[in-house]
């Protein structure tokens, strides 16, 4: 057990490096950045690495892949809300380029060790898994054949145990392990819980085709992050702060309830998927309103947190049982909607179970609940039915036959079911928002390079127009790739969102010694997102083709009876001019 | 029961009809052919029907997708081996265009009949499935409640005991009712058995969708069909079956032995898939030969015979076990090697009942046989388990979760298991020519608007160079498009292919009263390829892109230890001048 293979990784003050993992050999290796590359981080660096090294035909777990691990630009500074870790690969799920970003503490530590990505590669000899610690002082794999079909809670536990409480814990559960497609790469938070996952794409699946259960990462010994210029740095941070204080919209609703804090906004308007997208409002709502789970909760002794260190939203639940003990943290919005209304359930404690049994699976709470619909649609499981939710989630992580199309996610298990309406975009599952409802995030589930991903670009103003749609989710998927690449949360983002850009342009010249300005950050997200689409293209993804399906744009949505109604000429000239 | 709602269709002599079937409004359309599209028939006359008509962006299950069951332009005359039907739809498997044949007596009536496609469309209401009786004198929908769930031998036995022997029953099994991508379209042969199967790309499904069970096909008081010039007919027939019985190649080896007459030589060149295609060479291929299988069967009692009737060949072996008793008719080399070899399987008995076990469950032998490889791959079934194959096809049959995995084909049970190593393209299995070491034909599976059919043209001469093998894939890709238009079969190809272009010229001639030349034989092919092409672009599948998966081209292949080594630069320009 822990056997020194890599070479030491001595970070130097203002030196960035890419640690590579060769998962074939269980070597180590650093890279210099080069300085063009400094100023990507996050999901743009992914983009790039991905774009130039892996070939976007191979199969998912062919050698050929890789998984690349990239904190933000800022993560390891004190500016609040910018610690994401974005993940990337290509995808098992859409099968195109595939990022997605988590809070919890390892951003901020690689960061501080200097590692603007890992990288993981090479071909797994597929006889045990291993763990890999990344510390100050050297690298190195151990056997993590005792933590082989572990849960993530249990692996986080033991390697905190093992490696002091102070680590960050990077970790696949028995999904991925099994490589299904649903599967999430989990983040321990400031609790060491494994409660953060970069969840959509399958990515935990790529994590296990490299044979790798658990990173380590020890930033003990590692000095500050450099800046240039602290004092503006100091300010810059500063007037982020202030900003979000003042803003009475986003950052407060989300500060004071979490993301359920929507609930009653988007119940209410009509986009919250009910028993499989089949109507957008819920009668049982009132049970996930942001309140009524605040005022139980807190009663209970749960808590509001912050995911990551100087989070000043703090909007994550902690959320606790009629005993007070604890169920499951990162309790979210699109959980309980997928996991919740979506499966016609109403209890907000089964949910909660339900949420840290996909937490301890390592599964993405939307793909999975989706997955679960499908087979309610097909009557193998009855909606309403959270027992039996339950039991197939069981079956999940037993791996057995049901478990196995489960955990591939919605649209394999609607067409194990022989079913032909499926809800899903490149393989993917539409998260909690309707799209006939919420028409420009319609736009970004057809045309974004991530598939039907809500967090690829968002936008609920005058939703429910045919006008101005595809314009607005163009807006917001590039915003969002800006925001992936310098690592900044989209829960913290201010009502007003571009306000942010001239700050996170003052931070960056403040630590990296730059002349930015906000247009060179709207550039990050523009360029992004052009090596996605090329990417995608070269995988058999064509950027110019609308592939939201056929029910949303013909069977109405209850109670508005809305149908997808943007023009597909529309649609698909969204990339034209980028 | 019984209840006629359709109009009369009458046949005129000279009118050929296209005959459209509404499955929403349970209603009959003929439709007049015109003049341009006398000439297409069977694959051809589905391409430009499919392209002309379906989205190709449609899920295959969506009411606008459409099942096109055409016949070979000469079907109903009495030249012989000419009586294939093609089945075409937008495929559940590959998700392109995808046409499969399959003998029998349904395309000869049909032809009698005047009808030169039965088209399937319209949004089935999906309370009951219903059977379609196409007779002379009218067509009705009738109930088949009573046989839903039902398998092909007892479905088809209960409708000619219904209907009368001579009719002939085009039907789905309960892959079809469930949806399978694996699932067949079964067609009765000329003992009313329903031994034939247009069985590649889970066209049963696509069938199984509409909500048909079965068509019966009732040509009953039809006239003969009309020759325009009776005497060039009877020559030109006399000419085909002199050169056929002339030839002392692929005719006589298929006409002596059937299909598995082939095995000596697959075995020894070693492209015979064995164990998951991790061996091209078995070494019980003895059991199966050509001569080993003639000998068994002739002492039981078994025969060959001829699925059409005319036929000279009589390819078709009709295989009887221990006992005396019948178990399988259409033993084919394909699937004693998929369901044989490629298991680890060298029990001839036991893989004539698996035979038989899918042709009743309407299931692909070489799309489920890969699957079954797949499931022993992940070590979910045991290599070399006959009887474990055996309760697997029962658990498809139940559609058990296990068995909708395994009902769903190879490339989706490999995703299920989390496998990498695919043996697929398009999503459609690899069938029983490892493309390794028969290059040609791995051109094909590449390039094919089909996906990876090696009935979309095979060559095995000099079969594992890298020379000129583009350009050989790419001839036979033309000449089968020609005769799967024309509804020539390839079993009775002669061994000089092309000799056969001006024999069709001739009898077209004749039939038709036209004055085609060889070279306008040839153009079908190309015109037919150039159509499927079309319509797979517009489904986001790319014609100039090898498909071809990446094991095999890094895998040498035991016992010559071949790599599938043409460069992807040729393969990809295969289609640029076509």
């Amino acid at each position: 057990m822990g056997k020194e293979v890599g070479k030491i990784l001595g970070k130097e003050f203002g030196m960035e490096y890419i640690l590579r993992i060769d998962v074939g050999r269980r070597e180590f290796r650093k890279e210099r950045v080069v300085q063009e590359d400094l100023l990507i981080g996050g999901r743009g660096l992914s983009a790039k690495i991905l774009g130039q090294e892996v070939n976007p035909m191979c199969h998912p777990f062919d050698p050929g892949n890789k998984l690349v691990i990239a904190p933000g630009l800022l993560a390891g500074t004190m500016a609040p809300s910018f610690g994401r870790i974005s993940v990337g690969a290509k995808s098992p799920l859409t099968k195109g380029i595939k990022e997605a970003n988590a809070g919890g503490t390892a951003a901020q530590k690689l960061d501080r060790m200097g590692i603007k990505a890992v990288v993981i590669e090479g071909e797994w000899q597929e006889n045990q898994f291993w763990g890999v610690r990344i510390g100050q002082e050297g690298c190195e794999f151990f056997s993590a054949d005792k933590l082989a079909g572990k849960k993530n809670y249990e692996v986080a536990a033991s390697l905190r145990d093992r490696f002091g409480e102070k680590v960050a814990v990077v970790s696949i559960g028995p999904g991925g392990e099994m490589r299904m497609a649903a599967a999430t790469v989990a983040v321990t938070d400031q609790e060491g819980r494994p409660s953060r996952h970069a969840a959509r794409g399958g990515l935990g699946a790529v994590m296990g085709s490299k044979g790798i259960k658990a990173i380590v990462i020890d930033d003990s010994g590692a000095s500050r992050v450099e800046i240039k210029d602290t004092e503006a740095f100091r300010k810059a941070v500063q007037s982020l702060v202030e900003a979000l204080k003042a803003d009475k919209g986003i950052p407060r609703g989300n500060s004071t309830f979490g993301t359920p804090g929507g609930v009653g906004f988007v119940n209410t308007l009509g986009s919250m998927p009910t028993r499989n997208y089949r109507s957008g409002s819920f009668e049982q709502a009132e049970n996930f309103f942001g309140q009524t789970i605040k005022e139980i909760n807190t009663r209970r002794g749960g808590t509001m947190h912050g995911c990551m260190p100087g989070c000043v939203i703090q909007c994550s639940i902690v959320f606790h049982g009629e005993d007070g003990g604890h169920i499951t943290s990162a309790f979210e919005y699109e959980t309980i909607v997928m996991m919740g209304s979506n499966l016609g359930i109403g209890d907000l404690d089964a949910i909660a179970r339900m949420d840290r049994l996909c937490d301890e699976l390592g599964l993405d709470t939307i793909e999975t609940g989706s997955a679960i619909a499908q087979a309610m649609e097909a009557g193998a499981l009855r909606f309403g039915d959270a027992e039996e939710v339950r039991k197939a989630l069981e079956e999940i992580g037993k791996g057995s036959p049901l478990g196995r199309i489960l955990g591939q996610g919605a649209a394999f298990t609607a067409q194990a079911f022989g079913l032909k309406r499926v809800p899903s975009v490149l393989g993917q599952a539409i998260p909690a928002h309707d799209p006939r409802v919420c028409k420009p995030v319609g736009v970004t589930y057809a045309t974004s390079p991530m598939g039907a991903d809500h967090t690829a670009g968002i936008d609920y103003r005058d939703s429910l127009s045919r006008e101005g749609q595809v314009q607005k989710s163009k807006n917001a998927q590039i915003f969002m790739a800006a925001m992936d690449s310098v690592g900044y949360c989209m829960l913290a983002l201010p009502t007003r969102q571009p306000t942010i850009y001239p700050i996170i342009a003052d931070l960056l010249n403040a630590r990296y010694g730059l002349a930015l300005t906000a247009e060179d950050i709207h550039k990050l997200g523009v360029k992004t997102i052009q090596e996605e689409l090329i990417f995608n293209r070269k995988a058999g993804i064509d950027p110019q083709r609308d592939y939201l399906p056929e029910f949303l744009k013909t069977e109405p949505l209850p109670p508005k009876n809305a149908v997808f109604d943007i023009p597909r000429e529309e649609i698909e000239a969204i990339w034209q001019a980028l």
